[in-house]
């Protein structure tokens, strides 16, 4: 709790995402057929379907979740500064929310919303696979508006991190863009994880057109990076983001993860794992491992490698958020004492 | 969810305690003392006192817990036919609360309530050592009354389980003197667990009253049974309660547990486990087991092995409800196929 920014200095990363609370629920691959759900992927829901699939899973687990805030939380589980935005009510998973977040080190201001939808919720099914299949109910996500990103605040992280699941929403869309103009002119870098194969498909012309214009630091699966550039093979991708983009970072699961930035290319094993648990949040915390090392200056085989390490840790667990300290996991990769740097 | 009593016929057993969302998060030792809370203990607290305390916890996680909900929970894992009571508020929490129960096949009628403090929240503060301690702050559970108890549901439980903190509260203490005489003039058994050394301390007196004429099977653990008769060794405890009570089920720890009923004493080791994570539910989960057989007419032995094997299944978790299939786990012991027995 002593991480908390306060005093108006500089942040390495802040991040703008859909704020949900995870109700994480082992179940039958039977289970996620019957709701017509899709194995491995996120689906989009209203409260009474959010409640009709809550009805139809086993006793489960509350946890805070969101893609950017599982991000965000790791990068202080790194000792990094940072900051979140993003949308709650003022009930109870509202609390639970916030009180996640700010316990885990991380900056957060936005006032919760007194009327509208309840805190948003991610049904994730756990299948006996380790794979995760989600079914979110927004709420209170859903209405990030441009009123509640504070310019100041991106303008002096060095890193505004946003997740393609924003794109949903017509107004967070709206928040989005100001952040990123924000940041790029006060000299920023903005990064963008695909989020999901779905949402590529719903978004591809304005994901493009960001990559394009906008993005320094692009995060996509191998799924979500061939949908992008709908090619077949992830080599036909990695050849297509390449020049497009000023930094790329793939993950591959198993595989590991390639790391692009015009000449330079890097395959990084992933972290061997005895036995993967829950695979919610390997994504979201490879990009915390490779932001925190990139906004120390590192090299990107080095960001890789850190990426690997967090998507390692929370893949052994159940849950989105790292359990152990991310700054004691990588003190034999960054050397000397775990921790933030000196600035 | 199938195993959820419908048809009137006879219970297993119905539990009455105070229905609790657990907080669980992983804390040093500095900061149970820095809080002012007693190591291995429940402290009562208001809603102000456990909103600073929450306050001062990393990240959490949330799990339905209650004690006696717990030992139902367990009891339905089992395969038993099982019912609960116990308020809770029409909040985000009293739904997760209700679903979690009913997701794991217990009768749940109790309707929420619509005003009044919002659902109970157990702060469990788990130490190094795996060690809990909690912070209750009772919110709607408070207010279980007389009118909360459904005299036909108590009356065809074979087993009517009370939790000792439910003396706390002048309202409870009415429900279960009612419950209790509802269930002994069916001819049904009483079961009550001592709950905490501190509520036993609070209550000594009603307690030894209620042991001595209405409680059929008596839980407690080591510190427990001897605050209760205050005396200072376990064997002291143990000649006391032999003629005091019908059935008494001791336990201690990592020793096991002993079974007193007039001459019969079982001495039951208790069930290896590689890595104790976490203490919550122990006593909870023994109970669900020792009541599993006896609802099945078993020995008092294979009572407490039945036990055994429940609380080392919680205890190698986070969180007081049984993960895996106490049925399956049980079936060596209880021979044959799992699941209820033919009524």
């Amino acid at each position: 709790m002593s991480d908390v920014d306060t005093d108006g200095g500089l942040l390495d990363v802040v991040g703008i995402g859909n704020a949900l609370v995870d109700v994480l629920s082992h179940e039958a691959d039977e289970l996620v057929v019957r709701q017509g759900l899709t194995r491995g992927t996120a689906t989009m829901v209203d409260a009474d379907r959010a409640d009709r699939v809550y009805a139809a899973l086993g006793p489960a687990v509350e946890v805070s979740g969101g893609s950017a805030a599982n991000t965000i939380a790791g990068l202080a589980s790194f000792g990094a500064r940072v900051a979140y935005v993003g949308r709650v009510r003022d009930d109870q998973l509202g609390s639970v929310f916030a009180h996640d977040l700010r316990a885990a080190g991380v900056r957060f201001d936005v006032t919760p919303a007194s009327e509208g939808p309840a805190t948003g919720r991610c049904l994730v099914i756990v299948t006996p696979d380790a794979q995760r299949t989600m079914c979110t109910y927004l709420g209170a996500s859903a209405h990030l508006g441009p009123g509640d990103v504070d310019d100041a605040l991106v303008a002096r992280a060095q890193v505004t991190y946003l997740e393609g699941y924003l794109w949903d929403q017509p107004e967070a869309k709206e928040a989005i863009r100001s952040a990123a103009r924000v940041a790029r002119s006060a000299g920023r870098r903005v990064a963008l994880t695909l989020s999901d194969p779905f949402c590529v498909d719903r978004h591809r012309h304005e994901f493009l057109g960001l990559v394009e214009g906008e993005v320094d630091v692009l995060f996509a699966n191998e799924v979500e990076i061939r949908s992008l550039y709908e090619v077949d093979t992830f080599d036909a991708a990695l050849q297509r983001v390449r020049h497009h983009c000023e930094i790329a970072a793939l993950t591959r699961s198993e595989h590991g993860s390639v790391i692009v930035a015009d000449d330079e290319v890097h395959v990084v094993d992933a972290r061997p794992v005895a036995h993967v648990l829950d695979t919610t949040g390997a994504g979201d915390l490879y990009a915390a491992g490779f932001l925190h090392g990139l906004t120390r200056g590192l090299g990107l085989d080095v960001c890789g490698r850190l990426g690997a390490i967090a998507a390692a840790e929370v893949i052994s667990h159940l849950g989105a958020r790292p359990e152990t300290s991310l700054a004691e996991l990588a003190a034999p990769v960054l050397g000397g004492a775990p921790g933030r740097p000196a600035s």
